[in-house]
C-alpha cells in the first residue's frame, strides 16, 4: 500500500496532508491575512486545519501533536492560546511545542499537526 | 480505538503525552529553574521526560526522534550534549534535530521526543 | 520487536535513521560545504537523505513529512526550493514546515524527514 498524498501542489512544494499507517500529517498552515487580529487569524488557520483533517477522514478530537512557530511569541501567544484552547476538544489535547521562529513572508505564525485516523 | 491523552491540561493547552498506534509523543519540556547550570537543567528536563515515557508505558531505550530548541545553541549545546549523551541508551539513539529558537518566558531549551511503545 | 536504529553515533548524539511501525525517521541533515551555492548544497543534502532512506529500505517517493530550518529563509528559500522541487517525486509530496532558525556552526539549512516504509 502507498501513503496517501492529499492535494499535492508542486508550486508550493508540498501536500496539504499525508496519511499513512493510521496517522494524518497536516502541513504548516500560513494564515492568509495579517490585517486581522491574531485571534481572527488563529480562527482562520484552525478552520483550514479542520478542512485538511476532514479531507483525510479524521478530526481535531484525534490530534496527537502540534508544532507552532510564531514570529513574536511573547507578543502573540496569549491571544493565539485563547483561540487555540477554544478550538480544542477538552480532554483530547495534543502534545504541543511552541517556539519563536522567522517565517516566510509576513506570516505571524504557522501550525503543523498530526492526528490519529479513525479505525 | 481512540488515541490516549495522558494528563491533558487545559490551562497549558496540551497533554503531557499522547499515544497512538505504537508511538508515544512527549510534549516540549520546559526546564523549571534557570538558576541551575545547563547540565543540571538538562538532567531535570530528562527526568521529566523519563516520567512521561513511564506514564505511557515505554522508556528512553525506545526513543525514535528528538527535536531540541535552544535559545543560545552555540553557548549551551556542549553542556547540554554531555548530559544528553550520558542519559541516552548506547546504540539506541533517536534521530535528532537541534536548532536555535526563541522560547516563551526565560527557558534556555525545550525538548520534544517520540518513542516506540513496547509490543 | 524493537525499533531499528541505523548508524547510531555516540559522538554526534544521534542515529542517522530510526525505523518503527512502518515509518522511517531521518535525522536533520547538515550540508557539509558552504563554499557551494545553496542549489549545490541542497543537492548534496538531498543525496545524503537518499542514502539514509535507502539504508532504511525506502525512498523519496514515500515521503510523509519535511521539517526545514534555514538560517536566512528569505535569502535562500527560492534557490533551495528549485532543488527541492526537482528532487521530489511529482504527486508524492510530503507535508512541509519551513522556518528560519539558527543552526549550529555555519550551516545554512537543515532538513528532517519521515517516510513510509514499503509493505
Amino acid at each position: 500500500m502507498d501513503p496517501q498524498h492529499i492535494n499535492p501542489k508542486n508550486l508550493s512544494h508540498r501536500s496539504d496532508v499525508t496519511v499513512w499507517n493510521g496517522v494524518a500529517y497536516v502541513a504548516g498552515i500560513i494564515p492568509p491575512d495579517n490585517s486581522l487580529s491574531i485571534a481572527e487569524q488563529t480562527a482562520e488557520a484552525l478552520a483550514i486545519i479542520d478542512g485538511h483533517l476532514a479531507a483525510a477522514g479524521t478530526d481535531k478530537s484525534r490530534l496527537l501533536t502540534a508544532l507552532i512557530h510564531m514570529t513574536d511569541v511573547n507578543r502573540d501567544v496569549a491571544e493565539f492560546n485563547a483561540a487555540w484552547s477554544a478550538w480544542l476538544t477538552p480532554g483530547r489535547l495534543p502534545i504541543r511545542t511552541c517556539v519563536q521562529a522567522g517565517l516566510q513572508g509576513s506570516a505571524y505564525f504557522e501550525v503543523t499537526v498530526t492526528a490519529a485516523m479513525p479505525e
